[in-house]
């Protein structure tokens, strides 16, 4: 059975400390896919959540002191009770204190998959990287280097997104090529990924670079048929029609025209 | 008049302390309805907002420390100035914190209408309930015992939602029939009808019942006649049309589908 | 060119200290337009991000202690840097606290451009006036007055919106009379308006009057144009259709339909 059937099937509980310009957005599209989104950053209980989820996922999108240490809680207990977690750096580069909190949050747990775009991965791991035009194209092998050196660094899947993404463990990696660019028009669409990767690796039992692979291959087909249903329309028409996708999409639908390459 | 048209006449200040997830959506519901929305939680201005306010409405989907302060602040404030005040315990049950929390609001504030699902309602009345697969089915005696129960016991109107939806003073019992099982892919639908209960029990003058009663049939109707328009689309284009219907259904539409038994 | 081209050519990069309702809708607003937005307001950060920033947009929505000292180092930090500064008075006199806050943001720096309905705008510079009912008319000499004193009080572009809109710097004195009243039915396009002026204060090279004049035109155009597209629809559907159209909508066609008309 496909991880996505499996989503729709057992509807697994996602745990998201995530910030206020996508909370609705990850919420909905969550939903959409069939998973069962939980937004909690209370000290008081994101131990508990993180304990009883499926998956924990952490998006420092508008970080602050308060919901780094949310993050730190919950990312243990997720470590401890052997819950998947994925990490969104959102803007890890772009202010030093962006930049010393994923460091700080990588030491401190253990990250099952990272997700971003190049130069956030790259300021994860103590490399800089030129945060403007940066795209992983397939034959750039500096980003695919870039990946599996983080992949290896922080011993977990990392997936860094761009005009192709590649997807890896250190020791097998994947370039997938489906998505639009219209993805960037609307806020929140990289949070999203990172949130259902999350959804996928709860169902994964441990097969995370398998279940990474085929949640950008479900996204990425998803955004491709809703851009094209509402070509020329704009990115608000596409948001939601996006969103729909998320929830009629079939596993038969992405397999079939997911454009996956393995490099090794 | 219809209490709908009474909402739309007078546009009701309705105050939500509310969450991150769901603000956007509460705000845009409040204004199609007619109602006028103010979310605000500092501690220095809740008790004057609450005291101008015609409903108060208070929601603990992403509750921390200073959150449940300024509910504190703005539930007591609502009960001195006679402002009916609305409790939506999202996710009561879930974890201790969230239990303790409702029980606390409950304790130290008199509530006019309480708005959950089963496991929630229970859980702050301190009955222990299941939290999965509950829904409060119109032969489901022992969900309309524990309404009736805690609305005695709390002295308040209380409205468990589920496949049916069961509504009661304690005294006088109803169950609502309308709706449809879209409403939970999209994030908020739950938090959004404790906000319209509000803007109803705004335009009372004193018949919360009555006015619950009617709020429910409304948010029912209209999710009904937005997933037939939208049928096979998806989530998102539901919940698009569900703001459009919660501007354009009137009073004569939902009394007309309103499907309302009154059990005592 | 016009300040729309400057604006998606370059891409300018807006930061925005907002509240939790309107974070998601501003961001997608500023993407559609061409903008990039970036909402942050941990301390640690503010002063960084404003400085690198093309524009600095500051929103009391939902304001707390700790977001107004987020808005007065972001604010200085744009002054020191030479980044235009926009404030949304948002409820500005609808608490003490709110008008207290406002009077002390413009105290404590420069602002480029304030953004308000004509009751938050009073309030800000100390002069009472009823919040409900008040629209600025072509005719009304008190409201064109109240923008000018308040421009040469404060040393900046003030704009006052309702049925018509004011923006003025006291020397000079325009009326835009673009828009459509169903803006009033979505959360936060007032909040979306005063990032969109930031947006184009961004390319404006000091010229803040004549861009802030041509944001309100587009604007309003923009909305005008969703508007006669959604008819009989729908707030829901005109909220999609607003962001399609802010992505859509080119300076000719807003050159073209722009009603202004220069008092002084």
């Amino acid at each position: 059975m496909s991880y996505l059937s499996k989503v729709r099937e057992s509807n697994p509980l996602v745990h998201n400390i995530t910030n206020i310009v996508v909370a609705n957005f990850s919420a909905n599209g969550l939903l959409a896919l069939g998973a069962s989104p939980f937004m909690a950053d209370a000290h008081e209980e994101v131990v508990d959540i993180a304990a009883f989820s499926s998956a924990v996922v952490l998006n420092i999108g508008t970080l602050n002191d308060y919901a780094i240490q949310s993050m730190v809680l919950a990312g243990q207990s997720a470590n401890k009770h052997g819950v998947p977690l994925v990490l969104d750096p959102v803007g890890a580069g772009a202010t030093s204190y962006r930049t010393a909190v994923t460091q700080k949050l990588v030491n401190e747990m253990q990250i099952t998959a990272l997700r971003g775009n190049v130069a956030e991965v790259a300021n994860v791991i103590g490399e800089s990287w030129s945060i403007k035009g940066v795209d992983a194209g397939e034959g750039d092998g500096d980003v695919v280097v870039l990946a599996e050196t983080a992949a290896r660094k922080l011993g977990c899947v990392v997936i860094i997104t761009g005009k192709d993404d590649v997807i890896t463990n250190g020791d097998n990696t994947y370039i997938a090529s489906n998505g639009h660019p219209i993805l960037k028009k609307v806020t929140g669409t990289g949070c999203l990924l990172s949130a259902v990767v999350g959804a996928f690796l709860a169902v994964s039992e441990g097969a995370s670079l398998e279940a990474a692979v085929e949640a950008l291959s479900f996204y990425g087909v998803a955004a491709e048929i809703a851009a094209e249903l509402t070509t020329g329309q704009g990115p608000g028409s596409f948001q939601i029609e996006f969103l729909n996708q998320l929830s009629l999409v079939t596993a038969e639908t992405y397999q079939d025209k997911s454009i996956i390459k393995q490099l090794r």
